[in-house]
């Protein structure tokens, strides 16, 4: 079981060794490839369990981590993030709802029973059952939305390309595959370098510091009313769930707080959603809908549809540019929206769906391939045994991987074009996002993640048997903010102030950690008595 | 009143009257200097009230502004930071002791009846009684102590000049000088570029996420022993209570938290206190200091007296260079001491003291003088009247500001020399690190700084009278890791478990908000039942 080294086959020792867990560690090495190494020594401890490598810290990869039965499996979590993020309740954190850190779970936690390393998968190599991994203690883009190539720099707002980490070897027993999904942005010129994306706490993070910063700005004694109205335009594009919870904290924090302290600017503030569809919030029923409708009006957010965004850039729109001191370019950006020409913003915050993510498209099936000959390889859908390489079969329309009902991973032959052919893969599953089971439709949703990785955990504590994966659909929830949601369940539909405690009693109960039970209704009592904190760093 | 515009003289309107407050604006204009302007409206509101112009927003300045009566004054901080840090806990947030905004009360707050401009004050104009003022919310260091050159970008490693923001002009009645220190670094190579400092919340930022990221990295199975000794070696410099605090809070995080998650790394982690003088915590009696260094050798904190700090760089020492992969180099820095040679180290968090605020030294006196005739410069200390213009006069050996027991400040003639000829300037006042008053030795301390604040307010609310400020010294205290302090009173001394209570009730006591007040004892809570958290982001 012993891994190969490139070109100094110094091997240093097992993860679950170096890592901070005490347990004793199979005989898999770690080997640094075609690199120089000083000191090391050869963990070589036994360890009976098999070893389960979790690619991803999601809803799947973490619910699943924490799942897993220590005693049969040796897991280690391989993430660029050192956290799980709660996700529903990330629109609150950015706006100071409640602080970042109550949506956030550490992985490394004495209950998590699980090794971490802290690095991105590149590529798998499914016949040695071998992973390269990336390094990512010091990415720079640490708990920012990935939306594209990792390694070039954004922040500058030049693209810089960046070195690529040190890459070294994992070997696994068994492979799960949560690895989710990049955020989309249609490759509209800008939206990458200066949209503010809500997936993940660092971009809760730059949305309230840029929140803050733009009603400051207005509030400069050089400021011009009509930089003002540039610098206080929040545009949200994207009318699902996050776009419209994001509006509605957004309506909440500058209605209940900033208008109090900034008196004269507050006049300035606007907000609009943007979607290309002609309906937002499309998972719920009409009559949901219609309500969120009139309660958006009410509040003053205006939901524009079926407008397309053609591009977002840095500086005033062509028509003012002439009138403003120049200074002023750094801090406004102009939205371009087929419909209305050029609009000036202080913000946008970008949330228009999911885009595959580069590991699946390309790190997966890069090096040595399945052979229809291994025995790991079952339910060839053809008699005739195809002699070929095999690779993990994809989604035509999203990428997606394709599982089978127990999520394991559907192969393909690697040049038979689509004839159809299938296998499964018995040592590699795929959940979250960036899979589908064959033949269903689930979405992409925390809901769907988090009920996979349940039942995998049983299933693999358990050994696998005869009964397949089925979505138990718990219903939907939106926060359209003043304390007003919406609920949508299987046996009925609930809106305003009681939709609004079901909307927090769920997410209360959901969160993970009694540190979070505890703390997250702190910071709603403590903010609803004296108001959310302004203060900016 | 109304002030002369440079170039295009179109008076946009008052601070007052544009800022976040309703309060009617006195008659005084800002003026954007030779810059086009468009739109902008004159607000002529009426204003009997003096206007107070607060420089800074830190103990003394926030402290003034908050007990000064608004119905006597119309008062506006103008500070580049938007938040007043209540510097005694900042070391506990630095390890997640407590969560970062617990030791934050933002400035724009309906019970600190204070306008607010986030800016920098660039130069004083004491004759047309008029500020320059540089716009500060784009400020790329916002949060992090001031060390030098404010234009001077170093986080990308090269020094890059930044452009300087707008300026504008603000009138005063009375000018408050509170713009406190800047981090003395004794110039000595690198420490501006590669030290942490502790003295503002985004400082505290960088030191977790710091700490947290050297033990990611010590975590990765590609990292040698020899390395992780180096990104695990925490380096204090300064062995004053701030550097002793942060040294003891961290020895805490490591091994009550830490140690739990990072089981195999933690072996390997060190903290070395350095200073040059031969005993650290000077302000604390012989027995307490004792006592403080058996606490620090019984935790394993090794406090190394009369070292001399040579420089600081990225990379490793010289005798290893050849040892280790290129890519170490990027998160291992050396430390270069005059008794020991060059050590490895992964975090270098540097306290050594204060440095003269550069405002201080060059922005005061840039404009127009006080002349002698000039009614508001009083006594006047030589009979024959100097024909002459007067600057404000500095301390020769730490280039505080100087003033008299009513906290005015002390001028000297320019052109005089050292003959010791004095003044006072009777609508200028100056208090917190950047000022002492002639004659007296009170250390550069928070609690000096709020006292005169307080005493200030209460001066302006009820109209100077003859009694001058005097020093109330309510005692010194320190936290010393392990619930163990040591508290030094006027009537007596404590250590131990019960100096750790007054410790922790003095600063709970005197912290500003009922909702830090509430926040603060729940986190102590939540992080001694379940552990701080460890999520980096």
């Amino acid at each position: 079981m012993s891994v190969v080294a490139a070109k100094r086959p110094l091997a240093v020792s097992m993860c679950g060794g170096l890592l901070g867990n005490a347990r004793a560690t199979s005989q898999r090495e770690i080997v640094r490839s075609a690199r120089n190494f000083s000191g090391g020594e050869v963990n070589s401890q036994k360890d009976d369990r098999e070893k389960v490598v979790v690619l991803g810290s999601g809803w799947a990869g973490y619910t699943f981590a924490r799942r897993l039965n220590p005693k049969k499996y040796n897991a280690v979590i391989v993430s660029p993030r050192s956290y799980f993020v709660f996700t529903p309740l990330l629109a609150s954190t950015s706006v100071g709802t409640l602080e970042f850190r109550t949506a956030l779970e550490p992985i490394r936690n004495k209950r998590t029973h699980a090794d971490f390393i802290q690095g991105w998968a590149d590529s798998v190599d499914f016949f040695n059952k071998r992973i390269s991994i990336e390094e990512a203690v010091d990415d720079p883009r640490l708990g920012l939305a990935p939306t594209g190539r990792r390694h070039v720099e954004l922040s500058t707002g030049e693209h810089v390309t960046r070195r690529k980490g040190k890459t070294f070897n994992l070997d696994y027993d068994k492979l799960i595959i949560t690895v989710g999904c990049y955020s989309q942005t249609f490759s509209i010129p800008g939206v990458r370098e200066h949209a503010l994306f809500l997936k993940d706490v660092g971009d809760a993070r730059r949305i309230r510091k840029r929140i803050l910063a733009c009603f400051e700005n207005a509030a400069l004694p050089t400021t011009s009313d009509a930089m003002k109205k540039h610098f206080l335009n929040f545009a949200v594009v994207g009318g699902g769930p996050t776009g419209i919870e994001f509006a509605a904290e957004l309506h909440d924090f500058i209605t209940e707080d900033l208008a109090k302290v900034y008196k004269n600017e507050v006049g300035f503030a606007k907000i609009t959603v943007y979607d290309v569809a002609p309906t937002v919030l499309p998972m719920f029923d009409e009559e949901l809908g219609k309500y969120a409708m009139k309660q958006f009006a009410r509040e003053g957010i205006e939901i524009k549809t079926s407008h397309h965004i053609k591009s977002l850039r840095k500086g005033l729109p062509d028509s003012e540019n002439s009138q403003f001191d120049p200074k002023d370019e750094q801090y406004c950006m102009t939205l371009d929206v087929q419909e209305e020409g050029q609009i000036g913003a202080g913000m946008v915050v970008w949330s228009t769906g999911l885009m595959e993510n580069p590991f699946v498209k390309n790190g997966l099936g890069s090096s040595q391939l399945i052979k229809t000959t291994d025995a790991r390889l079952q339910n060839i859908s053809e008699d005739q045994a195809v002699d070929s390489d095999w690779i993990a079969r994809r989604d035509k329309k999203t990428g997606s991987l394709i599982t089978d009902s127990h999520l394991r991973l559907v192969m393909e032959p690697k040049e038979q074009g689509d004839k159809g052919i299938t296998a499964t893969l018995t040592d590699v599953f795929a959940l979250g996002d960036c899979a589908i089971i064959k033949d269903t439709a689930y979405p992409a949703t925390a809901q769907v993640a988090s009920q996979k990785a349940d039942w995998l955990a049983k299933e693999l504590n358990k050994g696998i048997n005869g009964q397949g994966f089925r979505f138990n659909n718990l219903g939907v929830m939106a926060y359209l903010g003043n304390w007003n949601a919406i609920v949508q369940l299987e046996t009925g539909k609930v809106s305003g102030r009681t939709a609004w405690f079901l909307w927090r009693g769920a997410y209360l109960t959901k969160s993970v950690s009694w540190r979070n039970k505890i703390l997250i209704p702190m910071y709603w009592f403590i903010n609803w008595a004296f108001g959310r904190d302004v203060s900016r760093f």
